[in-house]
């Protein structure tokens, strides 16, 4: 099967088990939370967990993959509301999310906040509800799965990584905060990208390889292989904020360059990012090669990142 | 040991515990999620959760309540995030909580948000970690814990309930939304509250109980304990918002009612919202009196919840 196949047969699996993970509830936040959830979007993170699962079980298909469907899903809920929570006014104030207005613009602003704490909040229910076992074996394997989830979406994580880029951003100065944030250097910027995006993106792959049964050493390979391809995504929705068109992005491109955030474009230029991302790709690959584990997939997976164009 | 004195070693116990729930973290989001989480507050969600835990096992103390410990943490980080988000200006725009400005006043309102969802996140994080524990059998009870906790939080139940405020409230209509929110009866009120409120009150007793090892017979009294002094709790609420002064509040008194927001109070009079609270208590302490537990305690806070006048 090619790389775009596997892909495709994935991310429909995806989107036909997120349809499933809003419980009954008041139809004013379900419709809210769904409006996000089902709006489209590459799936990258869930397509990550179930190909890190099938990576350590050497083995495809949706019996390889549907331990790790729930981490998927979950990793999905998790990144979007993230996303609803981003493009407030009181945050990045975007209106164009996936090709489509955003919550705040069709939902209203409460609702908005509401429908992204709904779907946190149902992403560690998932977690903790499915898959149904009585083996405690796998109670073990939810509750580590769990963990890695809740710790990359946190304050250390992706949370924390928002903070710093709302703390760096003049407009936002907070109200007690005298002195303007400083411009962040290559360092910072590193950091910030590894916990706002980086964290999640490796707890997809993680987590997927946990509910999987991976052994230490393959979890050591895969957290390297996360690491880099985290990195390498950050630094290429960089250059495409700058050479991308908002219609193929699905969201307002250059944004963030207008806006004067720090970039990896911004700090080091077209070309030398471009380098970068390879390097990313490079130690990706290195990081599979010697892994216990059939890394041919999530190999794919690192140059398809680099090579994107939306 | 009094009522008095039981409350005040718990409160104290979980303050000390509270103060080591936040990550090492960028120093911009810890200082925003411990300005609102060490800002006191009733704690009555944690004591419940210990409380719950030593009914069932029918004896008091630390020992007895460390099984819980986390449980009562992590529903007080949910209930705190629950109220920074709460209390933005998109939602009831509030700037007096626990006697102190709100987060937003403080923090800016992106950082209000970010600080709820990191709470939120880190509450799951809390719950998946501790108490450590290589048995297998405690895997499981955390894992039922942490459903029922994510549950309570989510869509069906404190989300959703704050959901349903929003959408009811006239000057938080929906850009898409054509006619006013109808005016909210008894039922609508009632299933509201239930969500809002009694859904985090219901699992903090839940969860502290399943800790401690609960049987099903104990968890199903427990289930209507909590649901009567969850409902209870929102009637002197909304007495106390018509009597109280903001001084004694913490926040700013009055303020449902003049917002023409639906109350008991308003739906009922004074007099009839004590005599429905008052039934409340009375069916609590009913559940409580044939279950297989130590119920003494449970049934002294019910009368707290009933009698309080803050």
């Amino acid at each position: 099967m090619s790389l775009p196949a596997y892909l495709d047969e994935r991310r429909q699996a995806v989107e036909t088990a997120l349809t499933t993970c809003i419980p009954d509830a008041p139809p004013v936040i379900v419709d809210a939370m769904r409006y996000s959830l089902l709006g489209g979007g590459k799936r990258l993170r869930p397509v990550l967990a179930l190909s890190a699962c099938e990576a350590v079980q050497r083995r495809e298909g949706p019996d390889a993959w549907a331990m790790a469907m729930p981490v998927a899903c979950a990793v999905e809920m998790i990144h979007t509301y993230s996303l609803i929570h981003d493009d407030l006014p009181a945050m990045d104030d975007d209106s164009l999310r996936r090709g489509r207005p955003t919550s705040h613009v069709v939902h209203g602003e409460g609702m908005a906040i509401l429908a992204g704490d709904g779907l946190q909040a149902e992403a560690f229910a998932l977690l903790a509800r499915e898959p149904v076992s009585d083996d405690p074996r796998i109670a073990v394997r939810k509750l580590a799965a769990l963990q890695t989830m809740a710790e990359a979406a946190g304050a250390a994580g992706m949370v924390g990584g928002q903070a710093l880029d709302l703390a760096a951003d003049p407009k936002h100065a907070r109200p007690q905060q005298a002195p303007p944030a400083p411009v962040m250097d290559a360092q910072a910027l590193a950091d910030m990208h590894a916990r706002k995006t980086g964290a999640l993106i490796r707890a997809s792959v993680i987590a997927g390889a946990i509910m999987g049964g991976a052994t230490d050493p393959a979890l050591a390979a895969l957290d390297r292989y996360a690491r880099e391809i985290g990195l390498a995504f950050q630094i290429v929705d960089d250059i495409l904020d700058v050479e991308g068109a908002s219609a193929d992005l699905g969201k307002t491109a250059g944004k963030d360059a207008a806006s004067g955030k720090p970039t990896y474009v911004g700090l080091y230029g077209l070309d030398r990012s471009r380098e970068l991302a390879a390097g990313c790709l490079h130690r990706a690959e290195a990081a599979l090669a010697d892994a216990p584990l059939d890394g041919a997939r999530l190999a794919g997976i690192a140059r398809w990142i680099v090579d994107r164009r939306t």
